[in-house]
């Protein structure tokens, strides 16, 4: 099925591939910040499709948008100690502003917990004033030394959600919640299957009491964190003086959660669906879920490609036709390059046997399809299918690259011969957790929410195992 | 009319008239770095309003969104010398990442020219790359001296349009375009009206070849310049080598444009419609168009408030009611504060005479209702006459403040009197430009594509007048 030169194989060598294809499908390239990317105007636009979903997703359970400056003075971020040893080494500093030098340096946003819990300190004086439920949508600067475009770079867009709460209970509900909506994200809409569980206390955020994640494999075995969520409990809330007085009207410190999502998402949709000729995008979230192409130039044909595409826009599938001066061999590559889910394609000849071509992206099937029949109806019957399908492709990848270990012999076995998800039973000793890291790049994913117990001895130590951990090569 | 203690009276201190509002609406606050600011969830819900309906007109007209670095190197920003002039005194500049001093600074974007410029070096070979449309949403840093919530602060939220043609005559049609489709927003959306015109060459865009403006009167007669589009012409592509092979393959230098508006739109809002007893939001921006107060809490009252509620949901309507337990003063006042164009209030007495009572916040005056009427289209109508009505009083209001002047005497008294909107003739010397600027912060907003030759000599230094110019004071 390969058939795009301008692609590495993904055999040949994964990391090319991926290179390749956010550079030909157009979704970011570098710039001359090093670590920096631009998101071209696909990628941007995958972007936005998320966006859009998430947002809606974010109103629905009652939170609502707004924008905390930038910058953040040292004293800020140095208010809770976790929190700054966590993120001081990487934090980029501005000391001038115009041609003077600052009295006190700021930093680049890397996370805005602190801006929030001072903004949350000033608004909040009573328990009528809670909860508080909000997120920003913004760009975040970490200073990262090895960058990977959308995986892991300088700066990044993505959403931070930071609410305040009356009690732990709806602190840690929250928190939850919005693990939910992610896990909901990822299976409806990006057909990504995940693990959700608790990260180890050496794994958590630096300031939460606990951390929730959402982990999901990539093609090649390789583990993606893909959105975490925090309750921070009254960590943040105590040096920042985020006190009210509750219903018996005495004074209480609040109680906080975080979570985020970020372009990393689009690093995670190539390499969960994408093949050796390109990407292959959701339906649900494709900017283009259709794309018609006529063959030859003949009036019947375009004019046939126009009648087709206001019909089905009228029927809100995103559709465009290509009717560009290229072979149509070329466009074909072009657009399962894009990874648009469903090509349309006919000449003349189709239009006089009464039929048109229906061709899957994901699996590169074709049906011939009467122009009798209810084809709005038949396109978005073959979008749901699509997006079922891969879903469940991916799934069945992920089981079979899912293996239960019990000694550190077979675990190194899998990591350097075919990773994937490791189940390993632990102590709950966190020498052991470390001892692990040793072997290959291997980090611990989560303590998952759905538990097991196949073996009554961790894996490193062998005393009694009180857990099993997810472990993975991470991105 | 006035009944709102918390609001400065506009006639007593505009400027604290303006903060009050800002504050006391929930639409920002300050942070606790000097100079920006915190959008808060209000104000933001109306950015998101505008930003909506804007980011579709651009898409209508062609443009696509992308993603530039937040970071711009130093040789970068050197590159086109007018620009670096324009904005080095007044960027903020990156000189750590994590601990380590970084080999060359990094300013802050203050605008991203100089990073579409490059961007556009590396893409564009042949004419048929042409043209391209990008726009990105996104923040900026200018550190000004002196800050004013939304009018002038030193981050602000904006979009910036950036495009390369093939021909000067394409670049300068759609800078004018741009200027339309602003135009277009303000009028019809915001309800402001605005003088379209050219910006002298003392007050063009560091870099530019032309800049057209905006202008529109606040209403204390201070001139808010409110968007801004700019011609290039070579003056990037020489210096970032921005060049094509033309139709007859010969290498050329493509023609630019830029264009962008910001959340000083808010400001403008504020100072175009706002009252003494708070915002007036235009409906077609408005979060909210209509908030139903249901007053007393008969089962009857409550039910008929979520039945109508649901009623006009379904007609696109975006309203709320307003059930908390507060006396329906109180959320009268909240209400007009907020700015929410139409009000629906009623209790049992109402219902038992089957009628509802419509208040409108722009006029205050109050209308009952048939419950017998068809409630949807009522509102509907009366929403968009709400949108006329204010539109029409803001013109009237620039009309009468818009001034035509032949001496320096006159211009003074109006200045220090009744400031406004003042035409005056100019015999195009930049010197007299100059020296009317010495008039109590007197600053030349455009010369209007409605031109006029109302007196035949120059106000400034009595030579014949070659062109109107517009005159005010900015903020």
């Amino acid at each position: 099925m390969k058939k795009n030169n301008k692609i590495t194989s993904r055999e040949l060598d994964f990391a090319q591939w991926y290179t390749d294809i956010v550079k030909e499908a157009g979704l970011a390239t570098y710039s001359p910040i090093k670590g920096s990317l631009i998101i071209e105007e696909y990628g941007y636009a995958i972007w936005e499709s998320m966006q859009e979903v998430l947002d809606d997703m974010f109103k629905k359970t009652g939170h609502k948008n707004v924008y905390m400056p930038l910058f953040i003075n040292e004293s800020l971020l140095n208010k809770e100690k976790d929190h700054i040893e966590g993120f001081a080494p990487e934090v980029a500093w501005v000391t001038h502003g115009g041609n003077e030098k600052l009295e006190e340096r700021l930093c680049v946003r890397p996370t805005s917990e602190t801006l929030f819990s001072d903004y949350y300190s000033k608004k909040i004086k009573s328990y009528r004033d809670l909860p508080r439920l909000y997120n920003q949508w913004c760009s975040v600067v970490r200073w990262e030394k090895e960058t990977r475009p959308f995986l892991r770079s300088r700066e990044f867009l993505w959403q931070e959600g930071h609410t305040v709460h009356e009690t732990e209970k709806e602190a840690r509900e929250e928190t939850l919640k919005m693990l939910d909506v992610y896990e909901t994200f990822f299976k409806e809409y990006l057909a990504i299957p995940v693990i959700k569980g608790r990260k180890t206390e050496k794994e958590k955020f630096a300031g939460a009491v606990e951390t929730y994640t959402i982990e999901a494999m990539m093609h090649n075995g390789i583990i993606l964190q893909s959105g975490t969520t925090h309750y921070f409990g009254t960590n943040f809330s105590k040096p920042f003086e985020i006190t009210f007085l509750d219903r018996n009207n005495e004074l209480q410190y609040a109680h906080q959660s975080s979570w985020g999502v970020s372009t990393r998402m689009i690093g995670a949709l190539i390499m969960t669906h994408g093949d050796d000729n390109g990407l292959i995008i959701p339906p649900k979230i494709a900017p283009t879920q259709v794309v018609i192409i006529p063959i030859g130039e003949d009036e019947k044909v375009v004019q046939k490609a126009k009648e087709l595409e206001t019909s089905l826009l009228k029927n809100n599938i995103r559709v465009i036709v290509d009717d560009s001066p290229k072979t149509p061999g070329f466009k074909f590559a072009q657009n399962e390059m894009l990874g648009i889910p469903l090509r349309i394609e006919f000449g003349l000849r189709d239009l006089e046997k009464n039929q048109i071509v229906l061709a899957r992206r994901d699996d590169y099937s074709k049906k011939e399809v009467s122009l009798d029949e209810d084809l709005n109806e038949l396109v978005s019957n073959i979008l749901e299918e699509i997006q079922k399908d891969i879903y469940n492709k991916a799934l069945a990848r992920r089981e079979e690259r899912t293996y239960k270990c019990t000694s550190k012999e077979e675990l190194e076995d899998i990591v350097k011969n075919k990773p994937g998800f490791i189940k390993a039973m632990w102590c709950e000793d966190e020498n052991c957790e470390t001892a692990l890291k040793e072997i290959g790049g291997l980090k611990s994913r989560c303590i998952p929410f759905e538990e097991e117990h196949f073996y009554d001895k961790c894996i490193c130590c062998g005393r009694k195992a009180k857990k099993m951990l997810y472990w993975g090569i991470q991105y």
